[in-house]
């Protein structure tokens, strides 16, 4: 596929909505009532993103890429919902979660529900390597809530980004894999692409740090949702390394107090914000690197545009 | 395979017991804690009899036996961990349940890592037939999980039949038809399978409904669990549908109060445990005479002797 090929992106994502509600349909009343109220609910479709503009410059046929966005974002959608539960969230985009509006049991289901969905999807697209792809990065989004469980607090930079990279850089990785798997590039330009998508999932992450502290109406996310969840994220964590013991003592006692407006005056005040946006940004740039090793000059401009786009709040 | 080269089922058992432990390794430490747990506790393994006696007469090679086996026990294991949420139940098998020894969470995400990686290994068989009929069952029991929630009262002969098929006799039945894939059986034989899967189904569930009653030590579960957790089990649907209005009332009364030994006596007075069991043998009964129309006659006996063996407690 090349770019004239496609209209637009928003096209694109209406055929990659439309496939997810396919894949999704159910016989079951109450099933057809979650599903309509999860999947009217806008996101921000990155991965689909990725797929479009990555996919764009890689000869793949379209109907696959719009296969691989949908199973994609579906594997995303399921976690999830048991996430909401698992962090006990309240709002999602802007929207009451599936758990705070029908219970614990039915949202238990319905993340069963939709993972079986997206694995029968999988299972249909008869490409074994692929399917296999996706369902690692499904296993390891499992294993980095695990982890993120077992260590709430004390949390180090280390032990930052390998969570991270389970919970978020994993299925963007998986992701460019496919597209290479699909494109048939070979194994180096495979490996190339799969480093792209860490470094796209650790942008996207410590964007969505920073977003919890600054931007609630593009997030969709409460003010202070992580705080709340007990989440150290970034922002925190370089403080702290920053800070000396009495800081650090303050710190998390202002946490635990849930006094998070202080909490943010207190990294403010040791830069922790724009040591965050560095670190973002040396994400962004070696995408863009990446992205510069794999492609063609021409097409390099575009997509340095969607990472800076998307990956800056 | 034929009878004689497998020495046993306790042989088979313990292959398949391997090849769970080989497709849920993990190098999460706390998924290894939980995986040992819910893999040491025993069960019955019903679905691995299952396949090694209707297996062992279609000719089928022992590999692809033990693979479904073990991808049949984990999809039911899977369903377990979040049922015992759903049901809020504190015994299984004798044992806590995992949310009763490591809470809701780690319950939650456990459940989700064993789907995962019965996917996984249902996807590295590279036949997405057998595939595409066990992850339609995945979907068809926690369809049945969603029904259940829906109507837990006043529920009729119907409606009961209609939620086993998809909670119990679902799996049966497409354990039997991956049997009848793998023989490469013609499609009238794989559709007497299948109805010979959902009557073993269903005399599974009534001689499970009737063990809540009775018996205790062999099934592993709590004295009236069913009962407690809300579940109109057969006994007393078949025992209200034969009542006379005053009589439903006070038995609906004995439930809501949780005076289970009165609820006994009042199915007992209306022969309801008889009837259920009248109802399970008429369901062995459809077993043995599909078994018969399909299998040679040297081979029904030893298949009569394991389904009365395993269905009547």
């Amino acid at each position: 596929m090349s770019f004239h090929e496609v209209e637009n992106l928003t096209e694109f994502l209406d055929e990659v909505k439309l496939k997810m509600l396919n894949i999704t349909g159910s016989s079951n009343k109450n099933i057809i009532e979650i599903s309509d109220y999860v999947l009217a609910n806008p996101g921000k479709f990155i991965r689909t993103q990725l797929v479009f503009i990555y996919g764009s410059v890689i000869d793949i046929e379209k109907k696959k890429l719009i296969e691989l966005a949908a199973a994609a974002e579906l594997i995303h959608l399921s976690t999830l919902i048991h996430d909401d539960i698992i962090d006990e969230a309240k709002i999602r985009r802007n929207k009451p979660t599936v758990i705070a509006k029908w219970g614990l049991k039915k949202a238990i289901l319905y993340g069963d529900f939709l993972y079986t969905k997206t694995f029968q999807a999988l299972n249909s697209l008869e490409n074994t390597q692929i399917a296999e792809v996706l369902i690692s990065c499904a296993e390891q989004l499992i294993e980095g809530e695990f982890i993120q469980l077992q260590n709430i607090s004390d949390k180090n930079k280390e032990d930052y980004f390998k969570v991270i990279e389970k919970k978020t850089a994993i299925l963007f990785s998986g992701i460019l894999e496919c597209l290479g798997i699909h494109g048939k590039l070979v194994k180096e330009k495979i490996s190339s692409l799969k480093k792209l998508g860490l470094n796209f999932g650790n942008a996207f992450q410590l964007n969505d740090d920073l977003a919890d502290f600054f931007d609630q109406l593009n997030s969709g996310k409460e003010k202070f949702k992580d705080l709340n969840e007990g989440k150290i994220t970034y922002p925190i964590i370089i403080t702290m390394s920053r800070a000396d013991k009495d800081s650090r003592n303050n710190i998390s006692k202002l946490i635990e107090e849930k006094k998070f407006d202080a909490v943010f005056d207190e990294i403010e005040k040791n830069d922790g914000f724009n040591l965050t946006r560095l670190e973002r940004d040396k994400a962004i740039n070696n995408c863009i690197e990446y992205t510069k090793t794999l492609f063609k000059l021409d097409n390099v401009e575009l997509m340095e545009s969607f990472l800076k786009n998307s990956l800056k709040a």
